[in-house]
């Protein structure tokens, strides 16, 4: 195995690259108690806790009568965004619900000589969906956490987002969210896990979040449930001679502008590309860029390239890996699929850019991030149903297993379980 | 809505039996610090540590070559169980195979004017199974968690047990474990989620075990996967007149006699039906029973039966209390499953006794606890896959929504994110 970085650092295992793995250092002890705090306050206190930390944490003044945004506005909101933002939005949420719809899972039942076993898919009641305010009010996100819900038969989608701007509330319209509250932060996730007089109490909390909202997620798990917390955003492409050096690229800063703590990776077999590919970024497109601060920080830090001697390694090092977003831009992308184990998405071929993933295709962008895509899935209808097993037996049923039971319970030493069957047995 | 139990107390809504949730007052802070130092320990010690461990913890005294259980013990324990435990293994084995198959999910791709679109499922690649020493080394439990990653197509699936019984090798032989560790506890957890010497490094940890174990699989998530962490068990038994009351007791019991924390709950139509349970449970069976005394502490805690004035009721109670387990002991079963819908297991009908679930029919045992059947799953072939999306935009593809999603990113403001699309745009 060859494996060489622009840098000039020369690796002889993909394990040897471990080090760009850990990037976050929030020490989230800092904030726990404040979470905790929150959660008690609003769990005892209810609306009254929610004005207050609004006012305190998002500079609104409001009454506990505001805490709903009227629907009007949200229909307001969808007719003033620009026509052919509204016009994506809606595209968007057709491909999306075309997608997702492949996803859904169906009840089972087999017979077998008086035996009856099945799966009961039921969609969970309702779902409470965190949109966060200021900079990362992302409309997408709303379609992209709705839509499977939707899909699924989610009863009632209700959203709390502490100044949603119009767009945010456009993408709620069209989802159709039953209510959306103006509250955020850790006190959104409690009143939603809790339930207050006007917030209403919800099965499960999805949706990205700042560390506050991430600690409450996880301190009300149990109680209702969670979808992963996300890391920081993630890109690794994989190209080979053929890849035009501009657009890879742009693909790699697609990845850098979100977040400082954003990681972009390029591995190819083309020593050219990735120089070419570095000298573009930095050399013109970042010039007048206008999140550049934000870029350059996530590129420096955790920007790297890769030369490596084929695509078999540059596969390997991608599973090891396991990023979020995977693009494979070669002539043949669909010759590498069974080589590839662990990403959330794969994108194929020179077009499939990934902000198309992000917008407008149809499959999610809440993709599992720093490596989890070793055992998580991109949020799906799966995500919102939940499994019942159904079992019936009758006397005949009965009396082929029974002996086989009272044989495992004793092995197990616990009476009571050989009992109930011995009960039926005696009766019979 | 009429509710009343046999203590005598009554009900205006379901709302009012939430008492009966709160069950667990196990102050975690106390084993938490202790937890975090075993876990750091492994991780910088690895074998070393294991072995300190085990004998202080175990009392075994044991080298790190003897961390591995050899193969042959395994098929020893497996001839030398009683045959008809063997053959109920089997049997199980077999029927747990069958049903578990149905849960199979496949990859799919759909294609449409230039765009492919689908999700490739792929089984997780090395599974690690806890199973708890001494009283609680359930042998069903191996079984239960090895066949649906099995079914998943695992490559390779480990067990940690501190001190396994013959049976719990046996059931091990069978599920074609590919290794056995000596190890147990929080130091078995931190083994298989960052590897030792000996200990292969997993991606996701399944299995049972005491407040330590919990702990340390609540403190490695996200380094590997994790099953739920298992409340105490539970049964509800909705039943009307038909029902017998000896096999309902003894159904109870079943549930009773795992844990003092477990909840036995009966809601019935008949008062009489109650009342003959109740007398037959304490001034019959209870009167020899060898786990009496955890049964009896179970069953005066966490023991209730309610009347209600139809089985709509019932179920409507049934529904808040969202239970592990529940049966439906009545003559037409099948007209009550439409309003079920918060329950792990439904067995249906005066033949399907919870413990033949627990061993013999097919559906797993491993079910959503404390109210968590709202939102969670048994255990599946569906724990042990995961998805990837896979996205294929040609030229034509890509001019047919390249549009839509610079529109999308403009609303968000993300700049490289159009750039990426415009890019390509430019180039055509």
């Amino acid at each position: 195995m060859k494996i060489v970085d622009l840098r000039g650092r020369y690796y002889k295992e993909v394990e040897e690259v471990q080090y760009l793995i850990k990037r976050s250092d929030v020490e989230t002890d800092l904030y726990e108690a404040a979470v905790k705090e929150i959660i008690k306050n609003v769990k005892e206190r209810g609306d009254e806790a929610l004005v207050e930390y609004t006012e305190k944490f998002d500079k609104i003044k409001i009454n506990p009568e505001d805490l709903i945004i009227p629907f009007e506005e949200l229909e307001k909101a969808y007719d003033e965004i620009e026509e052919e933002v509204r016009w994506a939005f809606e595209v968007a949420y057709e491909r999306l619900y075309e997608f997702h719809e492949l996803q859904k899972e169906k009840s089972f039942f087999k017979e077998e000589d008086g035996i009856i076993l099945g799966q009961k898919v039921v969609p969970l009641e309702k779902v409470g969906l965190y949109v966060p305010g200021g900079k990362a009010a992302y409309p997408s996100s709303v379609l992209m956490n709705a839509v499977p819900a939707r899909v699924a038969g989610v009863e009632e989608i209700v959203m709390c987002s502490p100044n949603p701007n119009k767009y945010t509330l456009a993408a709620a319209f069209i989802c159709g969210i039953d209510t959306v509250y103006r509250v955020g932060g850790a006190q959104a996730v409690a009143a939603m896990a809790y339930g207050t007089e006007t917030v209403k109490k919800v099965d499960k909390i999805v949706g990205p979040g700042n560390i506050y909202v991430a600690l409450a997620k996880k301190n009300v798990f149990g109680v209702v449930d969670i979808d992963m917390i996300a890391g920081p955003s993630e890109i690794l492409v994989i190209a080979d001679e053929t890849a035009n050096y501009k657009w890879v690229a742009a693909d790699l800063l697609s990845q850098a502008e979100h977040d400082e703590l954003a990681a972009s990776i390029l591995i190819t077999t083309s020593e050219d590309l990735a120089k070419n590919v570095k000298n573009y970024l930095y050399n013109e497109i970042l010039k007048d860029f206008s999140r550049k601060e934000i870029a350059e920080k996530s590129l420096n830090n955790y920007g790297h390239a890769f030369i490596v001697e084929d695509l078999e390694t540059a596969c390997e090092l991608a599973n090891y890996l396991a990023p979020e977003h995977l693009e494979v831009v070669t002539n043949n992308p669909f010759d590498l699929i069974n080589k590839i184990k662990h990403a959330g998405a794969i994108f194929l071929g020179h077009y499939s850019t990934e902000p198309l993933g992000d917008y407008i295709l149809g499959p999610n962008h809440v993709l599992p991030t720093s490596r989890s895509a070793r055992f998580s899935s991109p949020l799906g209808v799966y995500d919102f149903v939940k499994r019942s097993s159904v079992i019936y037996v009758s006397k005949e049923g009965f009396e082929r297993v029974a002996n086989h039971a009272i044989n495992m319970a004793k092995s197990e030493g616990l009476e009571a379980h050989a009992l109930s069957v011995k009960v039926r047995k005696e009766d019979i």
